[in-house]
This record gives structure tokens, sequence and C-alpha cells, in this order.
């Protein structure tokens, strides 16, 4: 039989390992079909408040995660996944995964993690530190004080700014609250690494979070000099990273007999190096060639956007050589706040009648543009794009006694476009085309907000056409591993899928928003560089209220 | 018997002539003790959608009365009010008044309204003009721009702005829209001065609404040759104004035969000068003295005060000699949105659990001062402190994802707080002292708001000692003109009535709002003042948006 979904088909399966969950997809090599899928909880969640092996308290802005709660989603979910789609393992030819990150955690030289070690079960340390574990700020400030005071030629290519939740700043706290534990870390790595790491045995570093994540320029770390002048025992930490670096796509190696007990998948099949979950997304949208950008939308948004060309743009995330895929500068953007904004509006905001998305987007969706009479500013959860300021905060300007709750609705979501627009200028004035826009993500399925995007933005939006973008991706690039297609720019247009133009931009509308737009820029360049730093002095003043200190 | 309440006892009967109703408070003369009222609404309440003599619709912000439901209270709420108070006719020696402002209509020269001729009944422009008829803006405008043009004197007085609301802008609309009306109208009034001409049968003008709404200053109305600049037939409007200015308190007349059938009062007892309740109500919280502000707080906010000097205050409604009291300055103020945007938060944007002013306030009482990290500009109605701009609108900045509701209303109630601030400033700048401030009106029993205005303006409250401050006021004129009491002054102290030092600021709390209120401040100034001219902006896109005009 040669039918595409025949006995002799192949297939692989892309994992993607989520903040609470880890969700496997059966995808078919030949066109992409996703013909199954399994989703597996982590059995310990997000360990923020007690960490179990001690029932003692974690303090404040703490995110941790037991690994082995990964291996678990191993060990159940390809063989639902596969059960689901009536796939025989024998079927299976690659398998390739995407992670969040930076989400990183302490190993010994042979991948054992710390917190899995008796004697260190009972130190928060040794545990996974999640993405969003942000105990971490002063570590980060001491860090981006002294690359700016030393030039270190790497910050430009981070918007200026080392983030709380990378590897650094995790890794300085580790070292300056439990020293043991620092040093008894040989090894400092990505979970994304690390779960490819147990399916494989071969100890890999991806290009994407060793650059995005672990400062990885120009094929080298930071130098020991710096990260001496950041603290004197911090001098030797890239040796518990440095290891040849990995490109997207690549094959890690082959499943081990242990993994393929696991999953119950054939040892010895193609494993994909690490990758993580925004960044390969951009496959699955078909969206390798420069000047795509994505928007991967969900509680927040990130951008990804593949260059022909390296250039500093201003408050990006980081823009890494093949950080996306090879032989291309990635570009990663993001925006702090999206859909928790409009969560925030209808849960703590919204009068009865009004509180749910339904019925606001109904209601809203009947304004004509500027209609509402408002601007927002979206920044309910600080700015990560082109300010990167965590202390800055939302605006709502325009207000009247005849304003209603579907005309804020309306103008959270308005605020959010604008802020996706100001990214898109912001490559464009870096000189980096922006000629596609790709949405991804749960709120891929917003129509008011998707036409929003389109009016604002003056360009037509494609949507990627699965619910699953990242586990795709991951599948992609375990066609890849497993030999199947030749490169990944290859197996996207062959496996990835995108309905292009769903959502066209509307001449009249768009005109009308460029007037409103220029209201959100004015705003935002008064409030966020310096001409009124209201928001920064009101953080101050609340904290010092609630007794509290940064 | 000689004792305070015996049958001997005199009494007065102040009315209050609202929005919607008259009330009468039966008050003692000696100690103004309250001891009866009486309500009567009026039949055809505001009148601003259909002219029931035609059944015709009315053009937008249109707003009428019927005299006749004037006259309809003093045929029912005096004799319900003695009856009340168990108060004998016989015992009462005078009756006073006052009234919304500027309210006012076209009569003929014997007092008849023209809207009680049968001719021309059927012509909206015959009735009574309420405060809040707001559709002679472009009458208002050429009023504005010809003073300024003619540089005319008078000008200054009324912080450089004549109101659409005023005697000028609503007469004009008139000779505009319906000329043969304009020129029926022998007099153009006050309702304030035709009530009381009903009541005694002469006409009189009061110093108040002649200074305020009439452009009364220095012995003159504005001149032939300003008024033909700004119409060419409006040149003769002062001649149906003209008339001997009547102080505050003075006597007008005696109750006439005719008046005292309608209210079972005895005829010939003294009736007092019409006033207006906004500026009545400083008698009765004994604040006549210079330097004592009485802010009358509803759903908008009047501040008056006594000066002993002139001076130009920056957008204040206006100064009137012997406008509040004779014999001194009185300065108006006033705030656009006070006590309604608390009602729009509760009524539009709380949500359920949080939806009446009880819980967000005793939620909001709980925070210390700064602990929510917001402010706002109290501008949801337009600004008619200093800015006089009725384009302006709110905002709230300093937003995130744990803001809640309490923390916004919070917000709200100290916005208007700091825009008293801004006033109480504004006159001491100007050289006017403000020693004293009372609150009057419906929001005086808000112990949260109260105490925040005390530590905002950092000075201890008084609260007017009676919740119908306004008949108060009228009983104490009626006093002085049956010649119970030798002046406004005495009567004053023996008949009003003020809970001094309510509220006392806190000094800590005080200095916390030193620095939120100087963040209020630079917000006020960049977009009130020209900064940024958002605000007036966005009203002009909504106004297209909606295809409307201004």
């Amino acid at each position: 039989m040669n039918q595409p979904g025949g006995h002799d088909a192949r297939y692989v399966l892309g994992i993607d390992f989520g903040t609470l969950s880890g969700r496997a997809v059966v995808v078919r090599v030949s066109d992409g079909a996703e013909v199954g899928s399994a989703v597996h909880p982590y059995r310990h969640g997000v360990i923020d408040t007690i960490l179990p092996a001690t029932g003692r308290d974690l303090p404040p802005d703490w995110a941790l995660q037991d690994p082995d709660d990964y291996r678990d989603v191993l060990r159940t979910a390809p063989r639902q996944a596969l059960a689901s789609a009536g796939v025989a393992p024998d079927q299976v030819v690659g398998i390739g995964i995407d992670f969040t990150a930076c989400t990183v955690l302490p190993v010994r030289r042979d991948g054992t993690p710390l917190c899995e070690m008796p004697q260190w079960r009972d130190r928060p340390h040794a545990y996974v530190k999640l993405w969003k574990h942000h105990a971490a700020q002063k570590q980060a400030d001491r860090i981006n004080a002294v690359a700016h005071e030393r030039k270190e030629p790497w910050i430009g290519r981070y918007g200026g700014k080392i983030s709380t939740e990378w590897q650094y700043a995790k890794a300085l706290q580790v070292l300056v609250e439990d020293p043991e534990i620092y040093h008894q870390a040989e090894r400092w790595i990505e979970a994304a690494d690390w779960i490819t790491w147990q399916m494989c045995g071969v100890e890999t570093r991806n290009a994407c979070t060793a650059g995005y994540k672990g400062i990885y320029q120009d094929g080298a770390y930071p130098t020991r000099d710096y990260l001496v002048a950041v603290h004197p025992g911090f001098g030797g930490f890239v040796d518990k990273l440095d290891h040849p670096i990995a490109p997207l796509g690549g094959r890690a190696g082959g499943l081990t007999a242990e993994a393929a007990g696991w999953t119950g998948l054939p040892e010895g099949i193609g494993v994909a190096v690490g990758n993580v979950d925004a960044h390969v997304t951009a496959a699955a949208a078909q969206a390798l060639a420069p000047g795509r950008l994505v928007a991967i939308m969900g509680t927040s948004t990130c951008h990804v956007m593949n260059g022909e060309r390296l250039a500093e743009v201003p408050g990006i995330c980081g823009v890494v050589d093949g950080g996306i895929s090879a032989g291309s500068w990635g570009y990663e953007a993001g925006q702090s706040g999206v859909g928790d904004i409009f969560a925030w509006y209808v849960e703590h905001a919204a009068p009865a009648p009004y509180a749910s998305h339904e019925t606001l987007s109904a209601a809203a969706a009947r304004q004509p543009v500027g209609a509402h009479g408002l601007i927002a500013l979206d920044w309910w959860n600080g700015n990560r794009s082109l300010l990167v300021n965590h202390e800055l905060s939302g605006l709502i300007v325009g207000l009247t006694l005849a304003t209603r709750p579907p005309d804020i609705y309306r103008a959270l979501l308005e605020s959010t476009a604008f802020g996706t627009r100001m990214i898109i200028e912001a490559f464009e004035e870096a000189g980096l085309p922006v000629n596609r826009l790709t949405i991804a993500g749960g709120l891929a399925g917003n129509q008011l907000l998707m036409q929003i995007y389109a009016d604002v933005t003056r360009r037509a939006l494609g949507v990627v056409g699965s619910t699953q973008g990242p586990a795709l991706g991951s599948a992609i690039h375990a066609a890849v591993a497993a030999g199947c297609h030749p490169d990944v720019a290859t197996a996207s247009e062959a496996m990835g899928r995108v309905h292009p133009d769903q959502h066209r931009p509307d001449e009249t509308r768009a005109r009308a928003y460029d007037r409103l737009y220029a209201e959100y820029r004015i705003l935002h360049d008064h409030l966020g560089r310096g001409g009124n730093d209201v928001m920064l002095r009101l953080r101050a003043i609340r904290n010092a209220a609630l007794g509290g200190g940064s």
C-alpha cells in the first residue's frame, strides 16, 4: 500500500513539554497529518509553595519542577498517542521534543539530577528552576550592570538586558544561596537538553537555548573575566555549560533501550536535538524564510522571525545565529501581557452581565474603530518589548460617564495589537522587513482580535493550521533527525500547515487605526522613555506602602 | 411660654427648588431647628425628550421645565411641611427660596411665562430652560470668542469662559432659533426670581444669579456694542434683564393674597430675595466669613467661598460682589464629576461581588495610602475647575494584573480629592487663603471619602449639620427678610449648623498623599494644558466615528 495513511506510512512523535503537562502528537512524515495525541499532566505541577520532600515553604517568586515528571510523560503519553492514532510502534521513525525555556537544572556529569540524589533531595536549589522562577532579580541586575560597565559585546544582542529568567541569573542565585549545590552541579542544563539526553543517552546542547538563554554568541560564552567581575566564585560557571552546539533538526542520538522501554517505541530511532516551544512553532507555521514573523499568542505573546543579517533591535529578547533554524539569524521578541490582560478584565474588572469573552467580543465587534474614544497601554504585566521594564504598568485614557465594558475590552485588545505593531516597526527600522505575519497559539481563534491585528498592522494574517503548533514543530524536527527530510526547511514545507490570509486588513479601518496608533506611540514614548516616570514612581510608592522591597 | 418650641415661637419656611422636586422645610427662627419638611415632585420632571403640549421630539441636549410645576410646590409642600411640624400657619413669619441655576425663562412684563400663553404653548423655546439644557454650545462659543476678541473686562471674572448653561447662551439660542419668542419675551428671568415674583407680586433680581449667570459686574451688564458684535439682533438683550439688583437676604415683598391661598401662610409675611442652592448653603454652614470654603458634594461638587478682595482665579465659575452675602466678594468654583464618577464605577465597571459603594468602601478603607499603585484623573465628565474644558476625559494609570476593584474605587475617590486640592491651591495662589473647609451635600456621609479629603487637603473638615443645607439656608434668608435677624451673618450664626473638625488629617497619610498629589499635578498639567492633547483628539475621533458633530 502506498496511500499516505497506509500500513507502510511512516510517523514521528513530537512532544511539547509545557508548564503543567506534556503533550505527545503522532504526525505522518509525508504530509504532517496529526493522527493522534495524548496529554500527561505533571504529578507535581509547578512547585511554588511547599517542597514535597521537606514539607517546608518556599520563598516568594520561586517556581520549581521535579524532573521525573518529565520522564513520566515519556512513560505514558507516547503509548496513548499511538493507541489513539491506531499507529503501530514500528511505523514510528523518530522523536523530537520542545520545552518551556529557560527551564534549567543542576545535574551530575552522567545526567543525574541533583534532586534525585538522596543527599540533596531536601535542598530546593537541587531542583529544576522553571522558566517563571522569578527569585533571582538581584542576580540579574548584577549581571546586567557589570555587562554594561564592561561593555560586553553580546549585551546588545539581548536588547540590552539579560532576563532574571535565564541561565546565568538562576545559577548565580544557587551559588549565592546554596554554594554546595552549585559546586555539586557538574552540569547546568536546559530541561530541553536534559530530557533529550534521557532519551538518547548523549548530552547535547541545542543552538536555540544556548543562544537565547545561555548567552552563546559568535562561538563563545561570556568570558571568565566577566563572570569573576559579576561574582568572584562565578568564574567557572561556563564549564558547566560548555559542549559543542548542536543545530536544530540535528540528530542527538538513537533512542536508548531504556527509553524505548518507557515509550514503547523502537530502540535506536532518531532523537532530535531539543528545542523551545515558541521557536519550534516557526517550522510548523512554514515560516522559516526570512521576514516571516510568527506571533505565538497566549497569556503572553512570543514573536520569532528569521532574518538574513545580524541587526541589533531595541528591546528584543535576543538574536541568535541558527536560533530558529540553521543558516539564519533567529530573532525573538515578546509582549509580557496579552491574553492575561483580557482574562484580568473578564475576571476582575467586568460587571456581571458582561463577564465573558464571548459577550464582550460580540458587543465590541459592533463598534466602529475609535468610537469608544479610548487608548490603553498594554503594560499590565510590564513591558518586555521595546522598553524592557517590568515595573511599567497599564493605562487607560479617554474614560467618560458613557464608557461601557465593551469599550474598555476592545481598547485592551487594540492595545496589544499596537504593541505588536511597535515590535514590527522596530524590526523594520533595524533593517529587517516583516513580510508576513502568522499567528499561533490559543488566541488565534478570537475572530475580533485577529481582525484588529490585521487592521492595526495592515497585514493579512496567516494562522497556523494546527492547535498543537509546538508539537507539530517538534515532529518536523524529528522527521529531519530521522533522515526522512533533508533539512528543516524542506520538512516544514512538507509537514507544516498554515492558512494564509485568514484575516485581511480593511483600508478604512486601517486608516482609522493609524490615528489611534499615533496616540499610542506618543503615550508609549512619554511614559516609557523618561518623559514622565510616573509608573515607576507609583510602583515604588506601592511597594513601600505594602512594606515590600523592589 | 418663652420656650424655644412653644406656641409663641416663630418659624420661617425655606424652599429648595431642585432638578426634580421642591422641598419645603420649617425652621425655627431662634435656633434654626428643622421641625418639619415635605417634598413635592414636579409633575413634568425634566422635559428632555418630548414636549407634552405637542407630543413632538425635542432635539438632543435639550432640558426644559414647566413653570407651573414650581407653583404646584407652593400649593402643596408648605401645608404638608407645617402639618408634619405641628406648627400653626400664624407662627410663620417669612419665606425664602433657593433654586437651581442658571434655570431661566421668557416672560411678559407682568411675569406671565410665554409657555402659559395659548399661542406659544407649542413652542419649545417658550418654556423654562433648565440649568442642564446643553443645546446652546455654539452660542456660548460665539459669546466667548467675541468677549476675548474685544477684551471685555468681565471675562476674567468667569475664569475666562461664559458657560453654555448661562443666561446669554440660552437667550441667544432663542433669538437664533425662534426669533418670535425672543421678541415676545419682554423679560428673561431666572426661575429663582420668577417664583419669588409669583409669591410677592414684585419683580426682583437677586445679586447672586445676576452676577454669576447674568454677567452683572461693577454695576453694569455687558455693553450694547459687545452684544451687537455677538449677533446684530442681540443688542437689546440686556433690556430684558435690567432691574435694580436686590441683595441676598433682602425683602422682595410681602406674600400676596393669591400666594397666601396657595401656601396656607399669612398674607403679607416677608418673602426673601431669591437665591441659588449652592450659594445659600454657605449661610447654613456658618461659612460666610472670608476664607471659609464650602464644598457642596453630590453628583458634582460646587465650591463657594467669600473673599475680602477681588482676585482673578484661573478656571473659577465666577466672582461676584455680594454673590454669596452682601459686603464680600463671592467666589464659585466647581468639579464637574464627583459622585457621578463613583456611581459610574459601581453601575458600569465593578464586578458583581463588589458592585456596591458599601462593599467597595469597606475594602478600600483597609488599604494603606498608595498601596494600590494607581493615579486617576477625575475628568469623566470633563473639567470645569482650572482647565474648563468639557472635552477632557478620565484616566487611570498604574494598572497591573493584581489590580482589584477596591483599588480602582479608592483611586477614583482620591482623584476627586486631588481635584479639590487643585482648586484650594488656585485660590491660595491668587491670594485668597482657604482657612476652613466645610462639606455639605449627599457625599458628606461617606466616611472614607471624607477622611481622604481631610488627608489630601491637610485640613480638618467641618460637616454641615443638616441634610437639607439649601432649604436651611433659604430659611435663614427668610428670617432676615422678615426682620427677625439684622443680617444674614447674624442669622447664620444663630440658625446655621456645622459640626466642626469632623474629620482630622493624619500627618503620615497626608505626607503619603503629597507624593500622589504631585503625580496627579504632573498628569493634570501635561494632559490638560497642551503637553499632550490626546484626550481632545480621542474625543474628536470618537465623535467622527459615531458620525456626530462636536
